[in-house]
Parts: structure tokens; C-alpha cells; sequence
């Protein structure tokens, strides 16, 4: 057993591009793994080991070597894929089988991508779990909603996966998991063929091994530059504590301090600074514009088929239902005025350290946690990274959220990776 | 004949809530009309009286009398219609028929309206013409891409029809067919289920006869107020010539004037004002951002399908192929700049004044004409009305472009309704 699924894609994709390794070997060792630890873990909705095998043959068959090239990626369950169930994680579409792909997957395959198969969601990437476990801990939950996607990077099954966040989606499974997790700049892709939720807030995310795989990823979908550049300069990073800090546990504000402090003394510059009203109005306002939305976006499954729908997201629906259309424009221009005050912080900054979640994931299956550290960056538009860094008092992953300028993803990328290559000497003990 | 089909969308819905008309006699007045017009205007891709007929039945039997109950609506061919073939305008999806329907469909039917059938579209609603022609003179183009809503909204078979913008999709159809076109803020809809093209751009449309229709719909999809509210003083227009006013006829030059001065002259105040750089930068981004973007949309379409794409969307891929990201982003940065401009314009005036296309609908059915009027308001991301308004010198529409604050789509209807009265005396006579 070679493990090839163990490294990261900018890794394995190197030695396929070279020809050092054959795309067989990697699909078979992913597979392996997956057959070995899926039972337990759950991260696939849909998976099919021989589907896998002929979408390989009928790459190599096209002669197509592309950046992705043989490379198996974890398709969200709420992303539309040709021939292949997209469930929406939602009873009403247990069986519904799209004739096209999403664009991001198209273009994925074009690169010479195989779908490994659907991961786990959310009922319709909101709160009712779907059936993955924590991959640290059987009985803790992995996040919402890219849950799959999360645990299955995480458990060295698939080296990206896709998933999308309207509120913590991609964040919050990707610091429960302990994975790095990528949340784009609103707009940076098209959702073409993704189940909407909430217009103005959805936006794709990867989850990966190491910050250098998202450029891969990037230049894939978007053609952004393909390597990270170096950095000029010294890092100029900025502690936001945010209006929620009380609700982290002592373990995360400990390890976010403990990082701040570690940066500082290998030239990284740190400083603490609020952003947004201490009141938690963005927070809020988030929280409006998405059952706003999400409950348009829904509308004709509720009126049809409101007894396959949860209670979670009935009173998602109903909330937004109540919610008046003056309230929801002045949700959406608070956004864009603090959008605008970002671009002067990020004159001084080039990457704000936030608490990604609460804490460790919390126990139990009920629930996907909460996106507290989440919804205003969403709501902001700004790209994000999940960096796990160390493990907390439960033996359960922590990291830090990387926030970086709007449309300025490559920049936060390149602070990112500094900023995981210093951490790669961090050690942290739990008071 | 009760040519009930003739009605304004406001006007016959009113008729049916208050049980003065019955569903089955606007359906019946609407297919024959239908019947009678489209061998020779061609605007419907998909059209099958039975099927209207059945979703009435159904409407019937659900005992829905929603807003919209038993009202056929024209749905533009790159939104998905569950069960129904949804072409793209393109031949690679010539018999594709989805399961599912898009939102704002899905919103529609929730609401009681039935789809009439697939309107007409260019390729992706990109340029190449569909089959449609102009219904005030079969030899000119009735404009593009939202071309088959147009035609037959302004034929009278329909009161109301979806289309989509992503550079002048919906203003310039209105104005060269001569009816009532909107093309909302971007982020106003869900475009989920509709064939992306350029996230940053697309963004849905209504054509309609009257102003005040457009508030029902918006009241449907949006949950916006569903009556227009009083106006408090009076309106402040301007009149914008904008970096490409030689471009227009001296007929659409002359009507833009002459309209300007008969406001005037009922309580309007008129001024004029620049908008944007003089030297069209604005009109480059949104090339810019829509070659990027679309070919990314299409990568798998050209990847696969090459040979089933037309020439003009084959060129814009390879040109979108070839701009840099940084060119891209740049552009993205610029429109954003712009946009928080606007905001101060929109402090001294409720609404601006400006060409919808260069003039009457040019003859010939190889092009849909030029968007140079309606790229830089759509990379603004600001709501847009056509006003039909008079006839030119060949007998073809002709009439303005009203465009309004960013998510202050309400006002900008107030104010258009208040221009559709007082116009409703103007009588153009070209030079």
C-alpha cells in the first residue's frame, strides 16, 4: 500500500504530472481507504467504487492530462452532477439524478478531475444534520453543512472536496474536522447547477490538505495564478476578537492568543483591532438577509412538500416568511457599507485572526454547531481560511481563521501560507 | 373574442381575484392569440396549448388563487422547466428536458401562474440570434437575448414574460419590440436553475405592459410591497448622454431630448449629468468581466461540444481565455468603485434618463443589435426600465432608459410610473 491518498493535491498532482506515479495508483489507494473507514465515518451520500474506475479510463482515454489530471475529488450532495443522485441532503430529492453538472464540477472534470463521489450535507446545506460522524471522535459532530466534504479530506479518503457556505459552511466542518478549509470571495466562482440558498451570501469553498493546494484549485476554476507568489515584506496581522468573543471556549481564545504570540516572534507583525459595531449588528444582519432569501429560495418545496422538510428548516422559512422586505434591504446595505469600510482596514492589514468556531466540536449528532465566528465574514464577503493548529482539551482539533480583503484571495493565501509554515514549530499546551 | 389577452398583467390578475374573469377565458384568449401570431413571429421555442390547459386544471384543483392565479407567463429557454425541454438556445441542449424547475419558475407557479411556454433565446443568451422576429416588422431584429418574452409580450399573447441581463438582454428586446423591459438590482432573485453566464452581471428581468405590473412581480418573487406607493414631491431626473451618445440615431437622440423637455414641462425637474469616465472605461469592464467569466461558464460546453457552438461564442471564450486574472480583477475593483459613486448621484435625483439602444430595431435577423446602452448600468448592478415611449421614422419603437438607485428598485418604479402618465400625452414628431 503506497497511501498516495495521504498527501496533498499539489503533492500527488506534481507526481502525476510527471509521470513518477499513475493516476491507477491514487484512485486505488483512495478508494482502499475509503471502503476502509466510510462505514464509520459516513462522509459519502453516494459513492461507487467502479463509477470512479471508468470515469479514470475515460480521462485517460481523451489523452486528457490536465492539472487535475486522474486526481478523485468529493463532490458536495447539494452540487448537480450528470448521471449521478444529487440529494440536496433533503428526502424530497432522495432520488433525483441531474442530467448536467454544476459548473464547478464540469470544470473540475475538464481539468481531469474524477468525482469521487457525493458528500454528506445538510438538508439543503442548512442545520439538520446529514449522517457524517466527527473523523476524530465518532460521537462529536464534523460541522455543517460541507460536512462530508470535511471529514473526507480530513480522513485522508479524497486529498479536495468542494462544499459552499451561506453562513459557516465550509469554516466551521473544516476546524471541527481539522482540515483547511477555503471559503472564496463572494462572486470569485460561478454557482450554476449549486442548489441556492441565500443569493447574496452563497459562495464555493475547497477543503484541502495545505494552504498551497487551494492556488491549484483557484487557477482550475478561475484562473488565478497557479503558484503562490512571494510574499514582499514583513506580514502585517491584526487579532479581531469580534462582539462574540465571550461565546469561545477558554481552550480556543487561548490558542488564538498562544498563535498571536508565536507569529510575533518570527516576524509577523500583530495587532488587535475591532472591526464592525460592537452591538453584533452584522450578525444579525446576516442572519436576516439569509432566511430572507432562503426562504424564497425554498418556497416551492415548502408549499408542496412541507411534510419531507425538517422542523429546523420550516422555521428557517417561516422566520424569513415574517421578515419584512424594508428590514431585508436595510440587512443588505449595511453589508455594503461595512464591505466598504474592509478596503480601508485591509490598507493597513493584510490578514485578520479570528476564532473559526467556538471551540472543539461539540458531542453529539443533533446538531452542527453554531456559526457565531462565521456569518459576519459571509455577510462581508471576504475570503476566508480555516488553519488547524493544534489539538484542544478533548483531543479534538483548533486553528484559526484567516481573513483576508475582498478579491484579494491570492493575497490571504500568501499571508496564510507564511503564517502555516511559521505554526509548523507551534506547540500548544491547554492551561 | 373577449381579447382578455390584451390586458395589462395588473389589470387582468384584478379581474380574476375578484372572480369578474375566469382563469380558462384569459388562457383561451392568450392561446389563441398564440395560435394565430407565432408562425409568423416565432417567439416561443417550446409551445404546447394542452400542457397550459393541464396546469390550469391543476391550479384549479389546488384551489391556489394566488396573485398570479391562472395567469400564462413566458419563460425565457435558459431557465430550467420541470418536464419541460429547456434548449439553452444552443443545439447541445436541443432535448434536454430538466426534472426541475428554476426558482424564479418555481416561484411563479407557487403564485398560481402557469408556464405559457419557452420563450426564445440567443445562444446562452449570448449573441447568436434565435428564430424570433421583430413583431412591428418581421425583417428586423426584435433584439437579443431575451428575445422571444419580448416579442411576445409585445404581440399581446402573453402579459408577462422572464428574461435575464448580463450585458442588454432585457432593455434592448424591450425597446426594440416596444414594450415595458426590467432588468432588476444583481442580487435582487435567486438565478438558481437558470443557465449562468457571468455571476457577477446576470440578473433577472420582467417584461410587461405596464409600469405598475412590475410590482406584482416583484411582490411574488421578492416579497417587495405589491402596490407603488404615493410619490412625496416632486421627481429630479437627468439626463445622462453617457461616453457613447454619438453612437445613437439622431431619432433616438431627438426623442431622449424631446421627452426630457415635455417632463420638464409637467412638474419633472430636469438636469444633466456625466456618470462614470468619459472614456468608456465602464463599458470595457463589463466586456472584460463578461468574457472572463462566461468562458468559465462554458469551459465544459467548448471543451466538449465544440463543434455545436456558433462562431461569435466560440470568439467570446477565446477572448475571455485570453484576459489575465489581474485584468479581470481589476475590472471587478473598477465596477465596485463605481458603484459606491453612484451612491451620491442618487442623493441629488430620484432617477436618470438615458438611451436604451441606439435606435429603432436595425433590419436584418443576423445580430440582435448593439448593448453599448446597458453594459455600464449592468456592471453598476442598478435597476433599469425601458419606457416604451413613441415611434421613429421607420415605424419601429423607440423610448428611454430609466435607471435607479442599487436595491431602490421601488423607487425607481414609482418614478417610472409618474413618467409613464406624464408621457402618456407626449407626441414625438422626428425631424
Amino acid at each position: 500500500m503506497s497511501n498516495l491518498n495521504e498527501l496533498s493535491l499539489k503533492a500527488v498532482s506534481h507526481l502525476i504530472q510527471s509521470g513518477t506515479v499513475q493516476p491507477r495508483e491514487l484512485v486505488s489507494d483512495c478508494i482502499a481507504r475509503i471502503e476502509l473507514c466510510e462505514e464509520e465515518l459516513k462522509a459519502f451520500t453516494t459513492f461507487d467504487p467502479e463509477r470512479v474506475f471508468d470515469q479514470l479510463t475515460e480521462v485517460e482515454r481523451q489523452g486528457n492530462k490536465s492539472a487535475l489530471f486522474g486526481v478523485p475529488v468529493g463532490i458536495k450532495d447539494i452540487m448537480e452532477t450528470a448521471g449521478m443522485r444529487t440529494t440536496m441532503g433533503s428526502k424530497i430529492y432522495r432520488d433525483y439524478v441531474p442530467q448536467r453538472d454544476a459548473v464547478c464540477v464540469s470544470a473540475l472534470k475538464t481539468a481531469g478531475a474524477l468525482v469521487a463521489g457525493k458528500t454528506e450535507t445538510t438538508e439543503f446545506a442548512y442545520y439538520y444534520p446529514g449522517r457524517t460522524r466527527n473523523p476524530h471522535a465518532p460521537d462529536h459532530t464534523p460541522g455543517g453543512s460541507s460536512m462530508g466534504s470535511a471529514a473526507a479530506v480530513s480522513r485522508m479518503m479524497i486529498p479536495l472536496a468542494l462544499g459552499t457556505q451561506t453562513a459557516g459552511s465550509v469554516i466551521r466542518p473544516a476546524a471541527y474536522c481539522g482540515v483547511t478549509g477555503y471559503k472564496a470571495s463572494h462572486g470569485s466562482f460561478s454557482l450554476a447547477g449549486v442548489c441556492g440558498f441565500a443569493q447574496n451570501l452563497d459562495t464555493l469553498g475547497f477543503f484541502v490538505r495545505k494552504v498551497e493546494d487551494l492556488t491549484t484549485v483557484r487557477h482550475t476554476l478561475s484562473g488565478a495564478p497557479a503558484e503562490i507568489l512571494p510574499l514582499s515584506g514583513r506580514i502585517r496581522a491584526a487579532l479581531v476578537k469580534t462582539p462574540h468573543w465571550e461565546m469561545a471556549d477558554a481552550s480556543q481564545q487561548q490558542l488564538i492568543e498562544d498563535v498571536c504570540r508565536h507569529l510575533q516572534g518570527h516576524q509577523i507583525e500583530i495587532s488587535e483591532i475591532d472591526v464592525g459595531p460592537s452591538d453584533g449588528a452584522l450578525t444579525q444582519a446576516q442572519i436576516t438577509i439569509m432566511g430572507y432569501e432562503g426562504c424564497r429560495s425554498l418556497s416551492a418545496e415548502y408549499a408542496n412538500f412541507s411534510h419531507l422538510l425538517s422542523d429546523q428548516i420550516k422555521a428557517l422559512i417561516e422566520q424569513g416568511q415574517q421578515t419584512t422586505h424594508t428590514a431585508y434591504l436595510e440587512a443588505i446595505k449595511l453589508g455594503n457599507i461595512w464591505q466598504k469600510k474592509m478596503r480601508s482596514v485591509f490598507k493597513d492589514y493584510d490578514v485578520l485572526i479570528t476564532p473559526s468556531a467556538p471551540g472543539e466540536a461539540p458531542q453529539g449528532l443533533d446538531s452542527t454547531g453554531d456559526p457565531i465566528f462565521n456569518r459576519v465574514w459571509t455577510l462581508l464577503k471576504v475570503p476566508c481560511i480555516h488553519l488547524p493548529v493544534a489539538f484542544g482539551p478533548n483531543g479534538l482539533p483548533l486553528g484559526v481563521q484567516l481573513i483576508g480583503a475582498f478579491n484579494q484571495d491570492d493575497r490571504l493565501i500568501r499571508a496564510a501560507h507564511q503564517i502555516q509554515e511559521v505554526l509548523a514549530e507551534f506547540e500548544f499546551v491547554p492551561n
